[in-house]
């Protein structure tokens, strides 16, 4: 079986300065997912260390360089689902996880499938996972070059609205593996949670159909049920990159939801698409010994 | 157009000195939105009557009647879905409101899709919802004759995992509302949110297609997306009752989760299905002059 891995590092209006540094980003991200997949791991192994790359690298608007909210904190979502079992794990609004993502991995094992808050931090303390103090968020966000201050944010399009990361693997023995993971959008109301959490709407992932990851105008990612409707294009034989396209398109003509979106299908084809002016990706497929890297 | 309204008040094994209540309940809330759609008023009109008096009704697990978290308190989730616009409003996690509907309906009218407990209730003071004191759910659980202790919930087919509401209705414009609430699963964990605040899980509505309200393992309704696989189903052309049946089937077969959906598609017709012991309904269509009421 053919083996792949796609990662994205959020979609907007990319500043300038910093296409270099989000290009750089998801490069060192998908090679370091690749790595796992091509040593013959699992996806869900090579999607957990590409997300954590990204959550870790302040770049981008997840884990340690999450945007702000209204409030001047940072509150995080993250979610994976895993395409061999139709498992799902995700956390919304969490506040001292440094990485969200190995949270929601964590609840993926538990009974529960979604956790908010505290009681996702409560099932973090018991499993070990690393808590951060919240005021990290802050200082991160305060040394970025040129941020914008919450009270800035305006425009569906602002960079700081369309953040979020996510990865997709494809492994040897045919598992598919969807993750996403975001600080939400710059200067959001309290409590406000996107598509990031949300299994179907800002991910997907089913073995033998594909695995799907989303970024974007979370509200109408979640109204349209975005990742949902990409498994759906692919299971009527869709070509991945036409079910990206698409539904992509789709989303922006019947609500004006903007946004982005990767794919990787049950064959091993990747696909990508975005209603933004940049969206920062790289991939590996079989035979590429360097990422496809694009912004 | 015809016109039609259907609600449920949970799905599960009911227990049979509570039946009676479980099928009056169902039947007066069906009368209520009933006459709502019947004098030629909205679909959001005659849903938010439904669900607001199947929350006011102790019989059933959402608003007044919610069951309690594993720490003694209730945690309440709602979500409501505008088929004419694609447009979504959601709470979850809300511990100090007597209507949580009232709430996801505001947030419907926000520019936010879904807010997590005190974000979500920040806006209720806003809106002029009504709080109520979290004791009253404590007191109106214990009230309730022979209710099993947060300790003593176990097993997936207990009434205190399946005891969600929902409504769903289609007005003569062809507009088509659906709507769901509840106070989750008895002693469940701090945080724990399942499929009733997600819409295209728990709730869907799309004009010229059909509206969906499901009620059951929430868990396994995430993972499965129910209600935006029932809406394809009809977008198939499936009939509304083949379609409830063969998708509560394939979440049973498939990973093997339980519960029950409501269904009216975009030319009036009912359909509704379970996979547990009981579902309490009412639904009435043209030419009805009572409700057809089941458990």
């Amino acid at each position: 079986m053919p083996i792949a891995l796609i990662v994205h590092g959020g979609a907007g209006a990319i500043a300038p300065q910093r296409q270099a540094a989000a290009r750089q980003g998801c490069a060192a991200a998908a090679r370091i997912g690749w790595e796992v997949l091509r040593q013959g791991h699992s996806a869900m192994e090579a999607v957990m260390a590409a997300v954590v790359a990204l959550e870790d690298d302040p770049t981008f608007n997840a884990g340690t360089g999450a945007v702000l909210t209204a409030a001047g904190h940072a509150e995080l979502d993250a979610g994976i689902m895993d395409g061999a079992t139709l498992g799902v794990g995700a956390v919304a609004g969490v506040r001292r996880i440094q990485n969200p993502i190995l949270l929601a991995q964590a609840v993926l094992a538990s009974p529960q499938v979604l956790l908010l808050g505290e009681g996702a931090e409560a099932l973090a303390a018991t499993q070990g996972i690393p808590f951060i103090d919240p005021m990290h968020f802050v200082q991160s966000y305060q040394r970025m070059p040129s941020q914008p201050l919450p009270a800035d944010a305006s425009g569906l399009d602002h960079e700081g609205k369309h953040g979020t990361v996510g990865a997709v693997a494809l492994d040897a023995a045919g598992h598919i593996v969807a993750a996403a993971s975001t600080g939400g959008y710059l200067g959001k109301p309290e409590g406000r949670v996107g598509d990031t959490p949300i299994a179907g709407a800002g991910f997907y992932a089913e073995d033998g159909v594909g695995g799907i990851a989303c970024t974007g105008d979370g509200e109408a990612f979640i109204r349209m049920q975005v990742a949902r409707r990409v498994a759906e294009a692919l299971g009527r034989g869709m070509d991945a990159q036409a079910a990206a396209s698409q539904v992509i398109n789709v989303v922006q003509t019947r609500i004006g939801g903007t946004g982005g979106l990767i794919v990787i299908d049950a064959t091993g084809r990747v696909g990508f698409a975005r209603s933004t002016v940049n969206m920062s990706y790289a991939y590996f497929t079989e035979g590429l010994s360097a990422p496809v890297v694009g912004i």
